[in-house]
């Protein structure tokens, strides 16, 4: 994770100094946290898959929106609560007691810089639920304004061409829609000749326990399989990731313009 | 909370002996948590509400499918996080580590019942996320099947009239559709004489930073004014209750029966 | 535990809205727990016994002395301090911390609410000594007044005729006098056709080492053998348990009216 | 508390060394873990009283039983829950949590030197739940077989006179019994000129809520008024205090006699 | 801290794919934990001085001697226990307890790879006890050989000609070597026009109580004053940065070179 | 640990009654801390060795010195963070988040006597990096000053002869040294001619994985053999231990003259 520190870009919270600090950051500022994750996606994905995508996802919008929005980046936290890969011996993971604790330690420390807006910027799919709990721990603890945002579109902001992978919605972890991204921002890094479809299609004969279904359900990654991931990268392509990057990015964008101007009325 | 003990429905799993769980509890049987709160709900309802619809709801699915799918009801957890009502004193609320210690304490002593499914059937919606995660840390801390139900429905499962009620989707506590459904199960309890309309349309101008959007945010009830409730009860009927409630014992109902079945072709 | 919410009991702390909360407790007003368990009895009693015990107890304490000593009965939480029964897998427990944490929620949450007074009914032995470590935390947390009580009586207060069972005061758990209310309170779910003696003798050999007597000492349900009960229910009456609970209800009656008046000078 | 160590009794187990531990120490052993406090104690004893006691009873007990009983002493826990005292700022006091966690420790301990009985010999009052918590957690985490006693004696096993103390039962702490013993075990530290008399007579007009009553309530040492005791210690003596304290000793004896061949049929 | 993944280097664990893990980790591999801090160091350094340096000393060390000692990093956690500058507003520190979980987290899922050497590669001064307390802890807990090391160097094995600075040894944070080392590793990050000299030259009157002496007292950043850096970057050049990095470069690969043959012969 | 309560010295913090403790314990004390532990300490020394030597040197430092610096001793902390010595049974330890949180309750305790500066003075080496952990926790919750001091004198401040024992500096348990101290101090305690040399010299061909070397590492007192001592106390004599008590006690004393006089200008 070596940062080019020599040709920093100058939205990163971090490369302040402590009067900058005072001086800089505000009650309108947006301070972004990405979120990262150092876990097993597969054969083909590298360890770092979520950890690139927020990194590198923060980065970009904090150069295309920074100035405008008065957005500023803190370093990408590596370990998260990755604890569905608890069984694959190729992840780091902390429990969600040590991750709550980790996401309030940092919202104390931004509302004492005087800051009054946290974004986390999530790149991992499995702390999405425990990170909406911090949004609002941190809002009661810190009376911080919190949000909870995704490197990642819905199809209704997607300009993405449909995907010829057959997942079916499934491709959640190490799928098409990942493997692009990747392929787009760490081509280096990705092992297609490894990519095999894992899709648990025998799912589709549930309408309610299903991803995305009316009941939700646990499940560790080796349910489905010894292989890890959980999709179709087999189609997967650069340009394909580029296009999704890109408009996650736009979609950050948008998102963050109004979490500028957000605030409830009786505050 | 005073129970009807000596007219005794026969799927509550604590009416049982010990002998009777190690005879009947197995791996195919279904445990059902019903999770409560007791917190404030506006100037109209009881704090109560979410205790009530969600003991109804597990005892009315037990009586309607328990046989056929070997469902058993634990008692409701009356307490638990209601913390973003932590501003209004009227409500009895849990953190998340101490409901997270909870859950996980269930799912611990039914894994040692000889029981493999537990659904938490969740009647408060500030629990929705975390009872999520514990999900996964009880399937992995257990080896437990887990899920999480609620006893609403989406609108493609609904058969009620479209209320006429101006809430824009954001009739999220103490609205239109939980005030029906007390209206129906407790009618006693709710003073519809001080139901008003809180609805914060204020958000509707948000395209993404809004209840339901691409951007989730953190919020206490006070955000949104002193009354407490969320949403327009003012056109809340016990007739549209009824046909919710008898909505989402149907769905209910369904997803148990998918949930009786499933099981991870890797185990 | 269904709850007839139709014909509900007004002195129900849940069954109040916000705004009621506000208007009717008070410092004056008493604030009732009551502590259940879901735990093995042995093979003739429910799970729910000391649940059934304690939700009952406090719903005929409030209606008889409700309004004249202002009681606000909150729900009685299911699960509880019983991992003495933690190798005899009927039993869902919570560890002292867990448990601990839950009475100080509960205590803040009254505190917040403007009560001063603060009752545990506790219907489980195995929580007696944690609940009064949890009222000293309480008062020392929060500021409460805090008091713990049980709803059975102290051979001095009851006017039960003597037992034929030859118990030796080591009636305990799942014995004629719990078998007793239980038959009273809720008679289909006694199995008498089970009930067993199961008395260790062996302990009134000792002086000091018994149950009562100046040594405490630690003990698990299964040190006395696999039933899981300690005592002889064979002779247990629902009648006996009618005086039995009356008998219990009529001190805690007095013993509320003294908490009524109850404070320290120094205060 | 600078013990003499160069003529030290030989039933302190930190005396041995490793081998001998191995050596010595099996399951008919019972080791002994002294509990003390500094707490404040009133205007007239140390902080260290209850230390002192618990301390100065151990040795007494092991030089007497020692060898009879395989007796084996724990240096004396000097700090301890407290927190009854934690307004009046003399006292060095931990919480709940901290204190379990210190009994679990030593339990775990004590049960890998391959003994399996344990003594908690416990001079503060305040630690008696606790402690008796305490001995079900380490009978349930470590197997041990665990006790509770006290270094005063029940009117029953007592030779001393009558007090001419004006106490009613409540010289709980700092009292005529706590005072004597004192004078006899550490007479240099005790004020007498200071001891006054602070009893709560106005907790006699209630037959429930008072010490020893049915209802138990919680208090904190300064709800009973700034001096910090709780008894009449002005008619304290050491004679008395010798006759209390040997009675205590012969007392813990025949405990720790009935202790020694102590074990549930079942094991 | 942007990372440039288009041309990473190949010896970050976290750009293996899972496969590769397993095949590639092994009990001869060591693994290297880089520990940042963003925190204040003065006026002049960047938050990010502490992490920058272990960051960019880690992937120097995987660089030069990656292949021959088979070494892996991990990415540098960012928040860590910076708590001597909570009451100067920009620092992002967490808490003693979750620092060691995070720590153990990391030691548990460094366990599970199959790997047995895990090396703390320590920026921030303020972690050295507690990152040597985990040390302990993850041996004990996860029988990993572990290691501490410090991207500076004693004086013996310094190659830097004696700095002119007058700091008597007390350059502890933000002085003439690490604001030298950030002067050639990120200068675009250093503000020289603000450096002042914040020498606490009081500390040279005490022979014990003083940096290095014998001892060791507890001490926060304001302890020493409002600029919150303690020793004098005057006269910080980047010409002795690079000495001094340069030198830590080397003593790292000497360390790693024994770290790489050691074990316990009772192993 | 017995203590001789008729002839107490009067440094005692603990001897005090709590009105003395308003009166005498102010800003300009010293409150000591003794930190012992209750450890294996190889086949030759008790247990207690480190309980005795802190012990012993509290009380001789406050006799010394207690008047003229206003010191005062707390009981000495018997079970601490032994964790080393967790696989070889005869030690009683506790983890280090109970130490950590024992120590910072004691710290509040002495906040609230009114006292500014605490010394722990820790006679056991696994304690010193934690202890060094808590000075910076008690001075950033409580204010106070802090202080860590060690019962034994580096080289520079010997004046005892070199020991003929061949150690190579990694005496560091149950070695010539605290061998030597002990048969000072409590020489009953002391089996010499169970004493055996067990240096681990084949950490001498380590220039920097070794004790006191440029990269500390975790070890457990089983890596080094059974016999649980490192170290050769063969030569160990009382001459040589009353030297280096007497040593240690002199610069303990000249550690505290300067700790008296300490504070911080800013404060």
């Amino acid at each position: 994770m070596s940062a080019d520190y020599s040709r920093r870009m100058t939205r990163h919270l971090a490369d302040l100094a402590a009067p900058d600090v005072a001086r800089l950051i505000g009650a309108e500022s947006i301070i972004i946290l990405p979120l990262g994750a150092i876990e097993q996606h597969g054969p083909h994905l590298p360890l770092s898959t979520d950890f690139v995508i927020a990194d590198r996802a923060a980065c970009a919008v904090a150069k295309q929106f920074g100035d405008d929005l008065d957005l500023w980046v803190l370093p990408t936290i590596p370990f998260t609560k990755s604890n569905e890969h608890a069984h694959i011996g190729a992840t780091v993971w902390i429990g969600p007691d040590t991750f709550l604790a980790t996401l309030d330690a940092v919202g104390r420390s931004v509302a004492q810089m005087g800051a009054k807006r946290l974004v986390l910027l999530n790149g991992h799919g499995g702390n999405s639920t425990l990170a909406n709990v911090a949004c609002r721990e941190l809002r009661l603890n810190h009376g911080l304004l919190t949000f909870l945002v995704h490197p990642f579109v819905p199809p209704a902001y997607s300009s993405a061409p449909v995907s010829e992978s057959d997942e079916h919605g499934m491709g959640i972890h190490g799928g098409h829609d990942e493997t692009s991204v990747i392929l787009h921002l760490a081509p280096d890094l990705v092992h297609m000749d490894r990519a095999t479809s894992n899709v648990p299609n025998w799912l589709l004969e549930n309408e309610h326990v299903r991803f995305g279904g009316t009941a939700q359900f646990g499940w560790l990654a080796d349910d489905f399989g010894p292989d890890g991931h959980i999709g179709d990268p087999t189609q997967a392509t650069a340009e394909a990731g580029k296009i999704m990057f890109d408009d996650a990015i736009a979609l950050l964008g948008a998102q963050l313009a109004e979490i500028s101007g957000f605030d409830f009325p009786s505050q």
